[in-house]
């Protein structure tokens, strides 16, 4: 039976009861509407850990755009199924006042890299992620935490700021789960009507063809896409494009 | 026999063995050049706690004058001596390149309290204060942490950082220590020159003396005093003053 907890206080004593028995915890931090990936990583997570828990938070900082925040999907009942299924033993979904009693004055911050690539294009965005992790990290203490490297800046940052301040996690990164027509699998996916869904894969089929980002960026304004941007980024290479008002982004390995 | 530790690998495996054992642990951060304020700390630690470390680093990024970080005091051999004195068992004192592997690219950041007062005067200051005060809080993991009552605002800051990002320490707040002419004893005391020295205590009598901030302003700066605020907030009254080169900071309850 999973076990569902809204309050902050009663996960810190949960967690807290897991480690003096000396069981260890993996977390899966998750925004909720989980999908193939989410579940691929719950199940790496039961696979290397006494006890997995789920963080489902649509976390408000992490987003400079209200409409995207509101459109975000919010599936909570089957997540907990979901999640269960997967292996789950514990749900950590609290309020948003919950986790920022502070209503958001304390934050962790980086540069120059999150100014770069999605830090470009959504302002504040990583302040937001590295705030939340942080939070999420300090209440549950776990030994393990799985992220997806669909978002590879983000699995990049949350690393470093976890060496960078000596949290006592490991940050375990998964592949990025995809649909058999390669497109990565994302909770913004459902938003997408049929006629984006047949286009959408074309971003995961350009990156993967390789060649000059230029000429990647070209083909992908050419099939219809608005392009944020398409870079190269040490042996990979990340793109995010629009269609309609969803935002999509992937990247592959050189 | 007091352990010092300057690995941050070594310190991490030191403080779980503590934790493992079962044992509590009281840290009392400091910038070295330990007085009488510092070993009150430690002194209290070691009746609350089964182990007590000092970290003695004085950390570069809560400078924003190059000089003052220069002409701050270093004595760290006789550091050892009063932490083990005082009842010490272990002293953390890193280099800064093992504090900041990331060269300080990921901070904490708060506002508005941050900016104000010392804030104001110290561009940058607090965010030093409160990265660094978190990366000693994750190294150590100590269930207790003291700070002096001197640094007034540095304290609600940490503790409402230690509440906001949910650290699972107890802040501990210790009365200002003061020399029998009241002035709060500072390791900045020992760069006053004699005919500053002996002016210096006015900064306390003027506070505790109560009165409108303007006239405290006005009599401070009568006294001899460059003043650089003199505020009310909430129950107490705070005050910075320079002196020559010598910045002198208290604060006293109303």
């Amino acid at each position: 039976m999973i076990e569902v907890i809204t309050s902050i206080a009663i996960a810190r004593k949960v967690f807290r009861e897991i480690r003096d028995a000396g069981a260890t915890l993996g977390l899966v931090p998750t925004m909720g509407a989980l999908h193939a990936g989410h579940t691929s990583l719950i199940e790496r997570a039961r696979k290397e850990n006494d006890r997995v828990a789920v963080s489902i938070f649509v976390n408000p900082t992490q987003y400079d755009d209200p409409a995207d925040l509101e459109n975000y999907p919010r599936t909570f009942e089957t997540d907990l199924e979901k999640a269960a299924a997967a292996g789950a033993d514990i749900v950590l979904a609290p309020a948003s006042t919950y986790l920022y009693p502070d209503d958001y004055r304390f934050r962790v911050t980086e540069s120059p890299l999150s100014q770069r690539l999605e830090g470009a294009h959504r302002k504040g965005h990583f302040d937001g992620v590295l705030t939340v992790v942080l939070k999420l990290l300090n209440i549950a203490r776990p030994n393990r935490a799985y992220f997806g490297e669909k978002d590879w800046q983000q699995l990049q940052l949350v690393r470093e700021m976890v060496d960078a301040l000596f949290v006592d996690t490991e940050i375990v990164a998964c592949p990025t789960a995809r649909e058999t027509d390669g497109l990565a699998m994302s909770s913004r996916n459902t938003l997408l009507p049929d006629e984006h869904r047949r286009l959408a894969p074309q971003l995961h089929t350009v990156l993967d063809a390789g060649g000059p980002v230029e000429e990647m960026a070209a083909a992908l304004g050419a099939a219809g896409f608005e392009v944020d941007y398409v870079e190269r980024w040490n042996d990979r290479v990340l793109g995010a494009v629009r269609i309609g008002n969803v935002r999509l982004i992937d990247n592959v390995e050189i």
